[in-house]
């Protein structure tokens, strides 16, 4: 007699969460005692965002379910009731597919919908990407995420202390490192000079060949209103260092638009020669771009990332990823174009940096699907707070 | 020249909050630097809940809105998906009273959903009653709504240290008592013998001259499914007591139509004499009873709470209280009907017990209304691990 | 080669429109080209409205999907947002089904929720009971369902006259009969004395060997606010007849909640003496006590379309049946007690009427479902007022 | 003693329906008896749009609400869900502003939502531009309007014959021409070469003092998956005429992005020289540019409308305005690139037409705006299909 397998429901909802979890994904699909339930929704399935849904349908990965909880006009108010909109499409997808545990992965809207969801159906909720800690309302979103879900993968050591610091049980906490660095640690770093060719995209064309940066900048939702001279001192910084530049349009947060016109204005208004613009790319892609280009700037996290393990040097602007942790190959900058030129011309002459692996050594995914098919968390969850001192006092 | 008042908006969605929040609205609206707004929603809105708004309007505190929230059902599909309606609706009326802040009540789903909404808007969330730890959902979500919060106003000093542990900064977080412990202290205890007779109600009539017990019991979200089982526990179990008995019917969460269906079969065959029913009573009435009654026995989170001011002798059923700190006053039973019988006949042995001002002297509210008028937090969150160890290793 | 079964997607949300669609589940199901697609939602999947989910599930019907869009409150606001949150669950479910065509009952905001979800969709939606006229907001809602339908299923032939009028394609228009009077037609009537007690209810145990009342008074969404009154007068009229008394409570429209406290107040001072309360009945039993019963007093349909066919002697009280077809079966009355006790009066003296098969011979659910597997109507509609000598002028 | 003000609440959620009730809400309020409400939302209040709200406001009028209800995806099911969230929405801001009778326009999701919002709520709802027909979902949408609306002001003679001609009491139909007619009439038809210089956009600059094209295609919901090919039939017609040509984007309908993606590709690939791209203009600006323009070409109702009045050539593509009621200065075409290319070369060498009247002569707005002052119409409709036989055979 076999026992049926543990399904395990993964809610996707943007390309940089794709890449985030793809190799768990895999691993799940290749599990004996597993399968794969896929939920794809928000910018993952809007053309304006790149469709990334083709990307992971080419790569073997169809959703079970499409959702779409997007409210258009990326403010704060659209950003709140997008969550909700995803909370109200959500239980509607459990309830059909019965997941036995959900997934969801780092911290944004749709991740801690999708933890609210499944919590208060009493499914087990696992987490990636707990006990980071950045700027921009992620940080809350994640923290909050964290005390609703079930199971922990952090992916670094530090992470998953501060998980267990906030008081999660520690045999619920599993530091296998970031499935995003199974991708990067797998990927083919070959870069051909018409590889970017097929994959469109607007502006000038570039030569693989010559240096390149990368350019990636999000809004950050708790300095609303600040988007547009943000992005333009990045503009005006990448622009001073005079070479080629690949741009990636930003993602959905409130205060997208304001990148947006920024980046729009700069390509309409033809300055930006030399400057190439994408919406999306599929992660294999972007991650040979990161090991080939001279410096990557802006504000995503796989410069921290995906860049620790390549040693990709990076500069990082603004407060997006204050605090988090990196290795050696990322320089701080604030919203100032001298001040980023700078760094970015110290990174060029610095050139690649060692790997580090201090987010993982490519086993990330198998390992998280073994948990995922033996680990049964309790429903109730428990405040779990001993050995800190704190529950002397009792009285 | 005068600074305009900073507003304060309090959303509150159930008659069990607005006893929990009464004395702070009450001091936002007395204080000069203060601005009161009011949200009300849920079951605080709805007839079948005793339309609570009415008895908040009769003490003088007039809504600036209503919003209705709760999809009929009350199963856990219900209960996230009302949490996202109430997502779609708190930003169209945030947006409209542009609230400084907001003020979040303990550990509902209307709860998180205020505390995502704010957040992701930038506005500072204050929050009451974190850190306090119990069964059922609440557990999970009292603990993400401290994640999604700026300032902190938990009832105890372990629940603050509780918050503070969980890497809130100590400095936005004020052990100033429970609001609810004001409403208890400065209530007038006399009950007439025909109090009760105003507030209809339906059932036996009781004579609160002579002993009654009080019985409150909800569902537990995450032992869905049980709900019948245990309510017909408990009134076997007060049956057998022999004693008047005042019931409430139960809260909106899911499986609450299983305790209702028990206690409208006991109802309604005929068996519950000496049973009378109240779906709704003014917050003072009901300290009243829980002052002059035998016993109070169920789930509430009054019988610790209240109950330790008052001292009054409580049996509490199952894990929805689990682990949350109380007095001497409060006996635990499973939900077996001769050990909770035997449980409720203790405590009418024993008596009244010493009053245990561990939840607050009183003075909650003022304090609270003071702190919101002068404390600016930092919109952007940042977790403090820091004195417990966790950081050393960042290498 | 076997062509695919074309999927009948019926859309089944309250206790009434169960009753009225009933014979068309069977007759799809039975039908060799036609597949059943079944979505339940709004009261009939509500303990408060008696669950009727579950009667259908005994008669084997089980939906492949449910959906829970009711908000609580029953105010005008929450019955707009209601056919809101329909909007946006249905397409989820319809995108799931992939529907050949949807079909849609009578005149509730369910209906034009269901029509707009699958004309946006490019689905055809086929409509049962246009044409017909009436009080209440559903009279709007009918006639505007039509306007978004591709197939009619009128009840009567001045209905299918009117649907036509209102300048639908007559080769789109079908007068085959109401699929309720099928169930009448076909339903056993015979009433043992004991058929009752296995359906619960409260109240008064009644003998229907002796005369008894039906009673079933819902409100009128554009009185909204006069809900109160209108059930006390006919509560007076019904009290002051002396006859034994079985009253449903009102469906799920604004102003229910009025309806229904009166009711209540009425059952819970101890007046209703002889009264017995139903939630839901199988629509077999609820016709048998049609057949059965003396008079039927209130405002539903009911009366007038079965009614007709069973020859119940009917008091329809005030207009939210104004202007309906009906047969020689039916006194109107306003709301007043005397007014309406007069009415009832007369039709117990006057007894049972001749049958009358305007509504239908018994035959509908069968020839409507052999419609649905032939007809392939056009997606795009088109305005038809041609004949009525209105397009001559133009140019 | 004066009286209160009327409340008139207009809805206006996109650039066309803006520049279709311009007339009206200035109307309104100048006149002494009403109060204007205005709700901003949809496409309106979206950069992506133009944020057509920011002309509005510059014009003098300043939302009392924004609302934000699209859901991104222009797919069949998103433009149904918008319609759900846009009826969760107005029913809370309804409720705040409590007009005495609210405004739709035209035809489109946030119409109906508009009108199903009011009348649930017992609003009474004066509804524009019914009795028209068309191709698209909007034909189907349109007349359900009409049978939701209280007041009716068609556009048209024709128009209002068929409003009365579906069952709509005569007494509230009132035939005083388009407001949009209103906005052309009052125009400065002067434009300077450098007028549209002030307005951005992308592409070619054009020289208005040379010959022009005018191209404005929509998708057409009904034959969702077509819009690229579509678009592209038009592009390469325009591409063969050889003048310069001003393309707008198209609106938020199901099939957008598939119209989108034409135009981008288009303009991506270099070839779009002598085209200049527009996301907005104000209403009055696109008059000025249909009254100089050598042709308009694509399938806004515009063409046949404002072009009456104007006498522009027009070139109508495909089925959406198919039917409609248009003057002698439209020529029609399918989707064929030679068949457009022919037409355009026709219009330019026939050059503008006669004046036509038959949408109104410029005194739509204050006409309408004295209807609302004095009429009150019945909350409760009632079908009205007398005088046209078929009541005759009621039995």
């Amino acid at each position: 007699m076999t026992l049926p397998k543990r399904k395990v429901c993964v809610v996707v909802a943007s390309r940089a969460n794709y890449a985030r979890v793809k190799s768990v994904l895999a691993a799940i699909e290749a599990h004996p005692d597993l399968e794969l339930q896929l939920i794809a929704g928000a910018s993952l399935v809007l053309e304006r965002f790149g469709n990334a849904v083709d990307v992971m349908a080419m790569d073997g990965f169809i959703p079970d379910a499409t959702i779409r909880f997007i409210i258009e006009g990326e403010t704060p108010v659209t950003m709140a009731k997008s969550t909700g909109l995803a909370l109200l499409e959500l239980p509607t997808v459990f309830e059909l597919l019965q997941p036995d545990v959900v997934v969801t992965v780092a911290d944004r809207f749709e991740t801690i919908a999708t933890a609210i969801a499944a919590a208060y159906m009493n499914i087990p909720v696992a987490h990636t990407q707990g006990g980071e800690v950045s700027g921009s309302i992620d940080e809350s979103v994640r923290h909050a995420v964290t005390k609703l879900a079930h199971l922990h993968f952090p992916a670094t050591e530090l992470s998953a202390r501060r998980v267990i610091g906030m008081g999660e049980d520690a045999s619920t906490v599993f530091n296998l490192g970031c499935p995003s660095i199974d991708l990067v640690a797998s990927a083919d770093m070959g870069l051909r000079r018409d590889t970017l060719a097929h994959f469109g995209g607007t502006g000038s064309r570039i030569d693989t060949d010559l240096p390149f940066v990368l350019m990636m900048q999000h809004p950050v939702t708790t300095e609303y209103g600040k988007g547009l001279e943000q992005i333009n001192a990045t503009i005006q910084a990448v622009t001073k260092i005079g070479l080629q530049a690949l741009v990636f349009w930003p993602n959905v947060d409130a205060g997208s638009e304001q990148v947006a016109k920024g980046l729009r204005v700069f390509r309409e208004t033809g300055e930006a020669s030399g400057f190439h613009f994408f919406r999306n790319l599929p992660p294999e892609i972007f991650v040979k771009l990161m090991a080939h280009c001279a410096c990557i700037v802006g504000n995503s996290s796989a410069a921290l990332r995906e860049g620790a393990f390549l040693g990709t040097p990076a500069v990082t602007v603004g407060t997006r990823q204050q605090n988090r942790e990196r290795g050696a190959n990322v320089i701080e900058a604030v919203h100032d174009a001298g001040e980023i030129a700078d760094a970015i011309q110290r990174q060029i002459e610095h050139g690649p940096y060692e790997r580090n692996t201090m987010f993982g050594d490519g086993t990330a995914g198998e390992r998280i699907a073994q948990v995922l098919a033996v680990e049964r968390p309790a429903i109730q969850k428990k405040l779990n707070l001993a050995g800190l001192g704190l529950e002397l006092k009792t009285a």
